[in-house]
């Protein structure tokens, strides 16, 4: 049996920049660090314009997390995000902040951006009123909704009122398509290089970036959807660590499939006989490829399609929460959010 | 008792042009038009360039229905709505129309506009693809927001917008105030003239028209809030009317203030004595002084609140799809909403 | 001009006791208190068996305040609010409390009880299990829907699932007529004696009580609505006094009618010929007459609707976080709202 | 490689009979028809008390279709959805039928039961008015929310109703798990046999029943949601099908795989060695063995997890659409809907 799926044919996305790095520690102009803050993983990679990841030159920041419905979660994410808005935004006094929400604010899964534009405290059309205290900054947001409902591209709208009302930067808030189950709803993003084409959940997109509107766009991304490919290719390559780990660990005699709770954190040595005993010619398919099977598998049928988890709703009040309580915290002097 | 009220001193506005015309037949520069349709009263009002209501030039269609949440009306205002939107639009073939929802989608009362918009039937982003029938038109939407959300002035967010996809024409739905409890929720006003400072509830709002934006602009407004002193003002009127209806057609020998259910539709010659009687020196006011003593009593208290009836949720759902249904009729060449 | 009004024909009602009881201190069997509470004003009535109001023996408590849209008069209400549930409330260890959230959901003036509902900490399904603190109370929640949505008694929704779960006491959430403008959500009710026949905006409903079900009824009640003739009621009334007070302060030898801001905090002496000079036959009117009167003009043309505040969506979500919130911090012992 | 996967301990559940008749032509107690109506297909089970698939005796009708999204779907599945229900329901003239919306308002994917609600024209409170036509049928309707929400049990609560009102039938609506992707809402179940234990997205639930409540309960049922484990257990069926159609078809002498969009309908000979040699010990297992090997693996990692389409927002509104449309049809006598 052949390998002979055309690997160009599809386009695999991830919008995570984390995803290239993982495991790949010897790339050209790509620096990375990781660190534990508050309890919380935080990767953050710089990338050089001229870099072997071929994305944009700039910081990527990933902060990862578990269950955000989980109150005192929800609490830690929101301080960590701060903290990190805090480090890469590069505001001056009397700036004008323009924070755009993008997505559908009829789509719980694609909601976040709308969403969390609803708690942002606004403040331009009183900026100069006395009544409001030197600790705001100055800030408005738009949700320009979605192509679909307006009929007009998105970037043409968020174009033609920076260049109406010229702010000093944007921040952009969207949902984000994820690469993993593991990273689904537990991990955000936050970049200073944008919002680049392919990105999102689906949709071509325009870029919205620096160069594109002239001034900075930082972006808070948070994967809410995966594809069926993306479930089926991790849970593959879980049957396969999940054997491994039985036969190594716990019955070395034995190659039962045994129920066990902590497979995943442990290093496994993969063996290649092994992993086409259990799986097949599946099992001797690198990530990308197994991807791109799965694709042609799934695509002619229609059933690649995108998931989310049955708990979106509660999730997505959660996360809109976090992300608008940081960017307040972050751009206003203010420690308590209204 | 003199009237020393300075008429000057409230600027007492009412965003329908009806208002200034009733009963009042012989202004320079006005043509005023009085029919029946499908059982419903239509005035058209069409001002000069000089008129005596120093309103813009162009055309007002007024509709007047009963309680939209009874679907027979429903139906009867859509067909009107429908016909008269077809008279005034002046649409060509390949025009692109950009549909503006005004107000904010979060406060009942003031969110017919956006609500309007999530029924609109979009395609410019679809209008060249083979899918598409002949019968529809280019049409975009948004809804901007409000100023108090966005921090941004709603009209420059149009005008940005206007100027980057350069529609055609523009057609932009609206709450209004009304100046009187019989129009409330139970008037469309269409004009060619756009959205006039002032107008809206309450908000000053910058001029949405032509002369601000070089193509046509029609406004599809609904009174959808009173103040306290138009509900105060107008009963007070019909207390007059109750009293010189029963002593003229019930107890021509009594006085008696009689339950009676019709009238207000009775031509009544009022009497100034009887009126005095009844009323003291509040009797003795005319319309605009009554409003105006009304204002004085109760804006330095708080209390000439703006009010909408409790039913609000029901009507406004009711009166989006009359709009929305008759705009997607109107511009599009369909007989059946989707 | 004779006062030929039919008293007996209207069934005027005012669904807070305090009503009743201004300026009426030597009622029989009303024991009256007045208190200001972290600048609140907070009412105590305790009605005995045979009282002159003529209403259920119990204990009724009104606490007044200033627009809950600010931040600081919902800390403020919420603090007293919780203070007086714990005094009226009286939960023994091990309790059943069931919360009941009266009104439509749909209907925005009418949404304060389902919505209150929406955060109350629910602890009866999970009241055996160890991760529950033990500083929680065992509270369960419902919103019966109203009769117009499920074709069944309210009454009896409440009344079967009472008979069924056994709760040892309810805590019932409803929406209110306001019998004045200076009440409309600006005051809470709290009540021993339960629900009762004609409360509520306009829907008869059937009692709940002790009486009818068993079990202590603690009622909280906030005025979301008033009627067309209470606003005019109170105009009419405000006219005078702004009269007399300009009278009297501020131009002794003037009758003008002068912008003020303060006249209602004014004691001034009512001149029953100023009255009558200002506001004829209906300056003679006692405030029932004058309602009536109204009653009677607006009733036959269909103009005595209810209306709230357009602002009544943001309105009703801060008073539903005030009464939710006191709730949970009475009956459980926690300070901090999840 | 042994199997030694337990198979009595996970209790894989599927809530649509049908699942359990597929290929199954044989079994006693069980009569299966299956149909074409309307261009849809529709499969009736009847089962004896007796029956193979130990469910309970009674009719289980499947009708399955396309994308509801689309209008013409949604008014082919109304129209049939409708014919069932006239053919199952037993209505009497004077019944008193109640309607039960199951699942969470709140939860998108577990929120049609109580959307449906929303439509469904109730009459039981106006049946003996003369305003209301011979048409209707006396209906009411109650959302009794969730136990997370109540924290009463939600057959205790439609219990006592019952008890109190004493309808003469129950009609229920709700969300299910599928056991497929092909059938994630794309398939409605009606049945006479009530709601089960097990039934439903995960939650335990107490029996609804003729058995528990002495009334006919007909239940509605729509699969909204799917865990990981049958998203996974399906492709990796799909790609033996994939492989063998192209091996088979298209490519007599090769062993690529192809992008081919057709592959499902086509009868496929299974051959052992060929999909061993693809997946390896994982083509060996049979569908129930594969999915518990994947509950083994999916389980302790916590990404068993139960997921809609990212659309499930429009697809919930649709759906809820023809399911009330279809009750309102089948129990009054009207043709259009309100």
């Amino acid at each position: 049996m052949n390998k002979e799926v055309d690997l160009s044919r599809f386009n695999i996305r991830t919008d995570l920049t984390i995803d290239y790095v993982d495991n790949n520690v010897n790339l050209n102009g790509v620096k990375y660090k990781e660190d534990t803050i508050n309890g919380l993983k935080v990767t953050c990679v710089n990338l050089d314009k001229n870099n072997d990841l071929n994305k944009k030159k700039g910081k990527y920041i990933t902060i990862e997390f578990e269950d955000v419905t989980d109150s005192k979660n929800e609490e830690k994410v929101t301080e960590v995000l701060t903290l990190f808005l805090k480090k890469i935004l590069n505001i001056k006094y009397n700036d004008l902040g323009l924070i755009v929400g993008l997505g559908n604010i009829n789509s719980t899964p694609d909601s976040l951006g709308p969403l969390s534009i609803d708690n942002i405290i606004v403040t331009n059309h009183i900026y100069n009123l006395d009544c409001l205290s030197s600790n705001y900054s100055r800030i408005c947001a738009i949700k320009p909704g979605v192509m679909g409902d307006t009929g007009i591209e998105t970037s043409d709208i968020i174009e033609s009122i920076v260049k109406k009302i010229k702010p000093d930067y944007l921040i952009v808030i969207d949902s984000l398509a994820s690469s993993s189950i593991e990273r689904l709803n537990k991990t955000i993003q936050i970049t200073d290089t944008g919002i680049h084409p392919g990105s999102g959940i689906g949709n071509s997109r325009k870029e919205i970036s620096k160069d594109t509107l002239g001034i900075p766009v930082y972006a808070i991304g948070v994967p809410t959807v995966a594809s069926a490919s993306v479930i089926v290719k991790d849970t593959i390559n879980f049957m396969y660590k999940n054997y491994a780990f039985n036969k190594e660990y716990k019955n070395k005699n034995s190659n039962k499939l045994l129920f066990n709770a902590n497979y995943l954190n442990k290093n496994i040595r993969e063996n290649k006989n092994d992993k086409q005993e259990l799986l097949g010619f599946v099992g001797t398919l690198n990530d990308e490829e197994l991807q791109l099977l799965l694709k042609e598998v799934l695509d002619p049928i229609g059933y690649d399609f995108m998931v989310t988890p049955k708990e979106i709703d509660f999730i997505i009040k959660k996360m809109s929460n976090i992300v608008s309580n940081s960017i307040n915290k972050a751009v206003h002097k203010i420690d308590k959010c209204i």
